[in-house]
């Protein structure tokens, strides 16, 4: 497919790459050469600049109970990325080799209900890159015409390595609805972090962020919460109220997972407000849904991903407008061969966000 | 204050009138004389005509664990009527004696951010009559002008004294918006049957209605449910996706408070549909929000009461559209002193709704 | 391109077909024998087999002044339609030789903001098929895969053949919302006529058709309309305020383009209540927008062609649901080559909507 | 009524008071002795601190046609206000004398289908104070308790004088939802200056003002305006296309009402985008409905008033959290007895927004 585009000189994209793998059933990932992936006609080849670490890639790294359930190597990891077209198939029309990208890792059917209307990310047949095939931990990757995102030239190429965890943030201050509103944020991990500038930018009113983790919670200030606080702390729900008049907050962003932290969230929403949960429990959760949202009268809403591509353009206005600066989440830009140190800091807390230099790493 | 209201004769409201009460903390209740109700300036005086019975009067009756915890006797109970007016405060001004009327039960405090920005059903300060203060199975009930309606001469007695539970309804219907969409219905007691019509004259595309009790299904199937099924049938979900060329229904309307219900409606619903929460579950319910709410992109939605008065809007406009037919709901219309058997009809599932006839009774 | 998809039997696909052409910048149009489209790698090949004359292509074919600023002969007319596939590209992923399908006739550029938001019916970027490039009356038409509408097998053909059109009475009856509500319709051309069932079905508690020709009004009656109402009646707007309470209706339903129906139209609107668009007026019109629109809290929406592909399922869902009965619509089915006769019968008013049998003319 | 509520301290309440008034049917306003008016037993009577001068004063002064047609003498002026409640009628709940307070200055039926629905702020039953009945540029002015709003400690009395003007401000912006959006503000009256922080506040992505008065556009830029253009600048709807990537801005903000202001305004927004018309035309308006709105498939919202009480609420959350200061905006403070400089302060554009203070000079 790929010999047949004329506007692309072939003959200068080599036939074997490095890429950081999952070889085994097994703790770890190595750095090996492999095959550069062949672009169908509607596909594109992207030479790899930068890409982002994200804990799915740290429960890869780990094989943990989840990633030994839903990852089958070998496969090459990671889904947060930005780099440079180098080859277009023939049926692509709108992307030429040279453009500068970032692409939507979730890879819809095109053909269901939910991708006809809006929602291809919901669709029910969705294929993650890195997950649920090769993905951006490698100089080269192909990817459907319809998933590739053109970036403005005013976006650092580190922003747009994590437009994918960025967007995840967007999408849901975006579906709460943030605008002259009063938000919580429970849980600060990246997204988390990534949530109150994105909710600042966005109208909020006051934003409230609150963790276990002393370090996320400066940087949450820093970041520009109003005000953070323990999740342990007594009496917390009243604390939040007496913030809001007695009445509660009008938003929950819901981005810890944790059961606890839902069942708190949920009690500092006040009656007829929204929550929006984006942290993904690893059990059930046992909640008083009568106390906590029926009589309530709360709106819950469950955020997967991000919108094809309403979050995109929402999200490249917000880094555009300089309302969203990353640079105190990204703490940490590593050549790609330093990945196991990289797994390690995000492990032990240190990092917030890490993005890997592909490029950097490959081009010793 | 009714003394100095000018246009009202007065000498003809008595002192003392019959009521159904709760005097003692023990089962059942008593057909009891008690004082007519003074109106405040600003409410006014209902002569009760008919009065419907729901499930939370059978927990009254009943003497369950929620009414020990909830109900302070002596109370007079019932809190679904419609009557005439007799009198009205000085300070009324849109109410004259002789309107026919029914109410909105919940006495909202009119004063909190939820009252004043038109959330009033969900004010945290509200008094339920017959719950937190004197109800509607009596002659007279005095209730703030605020929540009395004016009822359409088109609409019949009956179905007046029911506005309040086919309000639950409709305001569960609209709350979820099921125009031209598959609608699932968990549950069928007597509000899940009123949403079947409800939901179909609301432009529902499919109603699909569930439940254990046979008999409910039969007169679900006789409401305009397309289809119903046993809860218990295995394979359940299935047969809904089946129905939706594999999505699963935009809609799930729980009206069964119960846990089980709840996931397996949840299970029904495609992704990106919505679940609007009717039923009270009486315990925590353990879910698994990631796999039916999160990854699904579902909207919940806690419903509460009706809206005042969005939802009475509604409901008298379905009602006079001919639209709604609620007789083979109303199964059984008793005079009030006929209690013990209505009670008795309720508990073992040989009626649906029962209306007392509060005049007729009294005025022996 | 054609030649390469393994699955189809290209010897069976003629170079050349029939096709009803506008040739010349004059009145009429011919039938005439041109080449049959070739499509490209993401492209279907359709034969058609009905489709539906619009009063655009009256406009075409006699040739008023629209056309001729719009219209750049050579090209072959229509839009509404449907067909068998007889071949597909190489890209194509979802669509097999053999399906039954319709099409949006909408091809919009796939590239821009619009067309990434789920709003591709108003890129900017869009070309009509029978307008700005060749069209469906037509043994055959090449067609983008992303238009192309899988029919279920319960629609009929005729009823398929209609889809576009009844489609944007779906669009604006679903964007306006009149689940419950109060409805007027102002202009009941074949579009306006299908927007009557669509309403009812959709859940309008009430609708009232408007319009100046006695026989489409009696055809609006028959369609489900409650009351229809001669546009000239003195004191209309006071007559349809008298139906609901003295506040007008919550949703007008514009379909005429009239300038005086605009007006009355939004006069019968209640404050806050909703206006869709529909109806294209020739010229500016004079508005009083103080006391029409800002006064009275009105939404006033727009509404072009049918989202992709939303509008397309609901169309779909009510039409297999039986709520939707085209046939008192469709009044005519005529051959192709009877197409001077056919516009004789939409230009006289004698036809509400004529289908052409493309099949069964060609295959003499 | 007065008389007979206990806790005020009714002898210290005077029969008499100065007020600003129109006597004749006549250009200016007089300062006269009137008496104090009498609260109803649901009213309080607020001794008035600060009063805010609008557009539509300057009308009443000025004598123009509409206020010919409009308003009737004798009748006491005003209508933005902040004071301190010196009684409350008998039936009076909330408020007690001492609360410091604004008011909503649209006293509304609170019997009709609006007032009913949450949409007080259009009921056609409207009686405006300073309008229809005596205003606010007096020593005490007579309320309903409905209409008063209970002011925070930290909003200043010169913001809270505005509240009303601020209010229609922030209604606009939050009913055309701005977050995360391109904003065009056609007119930077004292309305469309105050709307320049409440969208930046709300969330605007970037906010683009349009006047021809170069001293407003410069206080624009000082309120938060990106850029400021002169609605004259040739190619003025391109300028503003380029910097929305070609695709126009995705929200209008109308507050000129000029017609030429609403057309060009409506050409700068994109498809599918939302314009809030808030600026009255004097006349109707010549539109290209088809053209301006239809095939754009454009949101166009009449503005009205404030909504009560979501907007106070939103109003003084806004200020509260000092995202929004009006100084640059009230650019002048006058003893009320200087009226006649203060209009002519207006009049000829020297003044944005002016505050009387009316205690100051009535305790001489």
């Amino acid at each position: 497919m790929l010999a047949q585009t004329g506007t692309v000189p072939s003959s200068k994209i080599p036939a074997r790459m490095t890429a950081l793998r999952k070889l085994k059933p097994e703790r770890g990932l190595v750095l090996r050469e492999t095959a550069v992936p062949q672009p169908g006609p509607t596909d594109v080849l992207i030479k790899v600049r930068k890409a982002g670490i994200c804990g799915t890639d740290g429960h890869i790294f780990g094989w943990d109970a989840w990633a030994q359930r839903r990852i089958h190597p070998p496969l090459t990891v990671g889904h947060e990325f930005m780099g440079t077209v180098a080859a277009a198939g023939e049926a692509v029309r709108g992307i030429v080799p040279g453009d500068r990208v970032s692409a939507e890792g979730h890879i819809s059917c095109g053909a269901c209900l939910l991708c006809r209307t809006g929602e291809a990310h919901i669709c029910e047949h969705v294929q993650i890159i890195g997950v649920d095939c090769d993905g951006a931990f490698a100089e080269f990757i192909a990817m459907p015409e319809y998933n590739v995102w053109k970036l403005d030239p005013a976006i650092p190429d580190e922003f747009a390595a994590v437009f994918d965890p960025l967007g995840n943030a967007v999408h849901t201050v975006m579906s709460a609805g943030v605008s002259g509103k009063s938000v919580v944020i429970t849980g600060v991990g990246s997204i988390g972090l990534m949530a109150i500038p994105v909710a600042r930018a966005a109208g909020a009113a006051s934003v409230y962020a609150i963790d276990v983790n002393p370090s996320k919670l400066e940087l949450a200030k820093r970041l520009g919460a109003d005000e953070t606080f323990d999740a342990r702390t007594p009496g917390l729900v009243d604390e939040i109220k007496r913030r809001t008049n007695g009445d509660g907050v009008e938003v929950l962003l819901e981005m810890s997972g944790s059961g606890s932290a839902i069942d708190q969230g949920l009690q500092m929403v006040r009656n007829g407000g929204t929550a929006a949960l984006l942290g993904i429990p690893g059990d059930s959760v046992n909640l008083n849904l009568a106390e906590r949202i029926i009589f309530k009268g709360l709106t819950v809403l469950g955020i997967n991903g991000r919108k094809m591509f309403e979050t995109w353009y929402q999200t490249q206005a917000l880094v555009k407008s300089g309302r969203i600066d990353l640079r105190p989440i990204i703490t940490h830009v590593l050549p790609m061969r330093e990945f196991d140190r990289a797994f390690e800091l995000m492990r032990n807390g240190e990092a917030a966000k890490i993005v890997l230099d592909v490029k950097g790493d490959i081009a010793k």
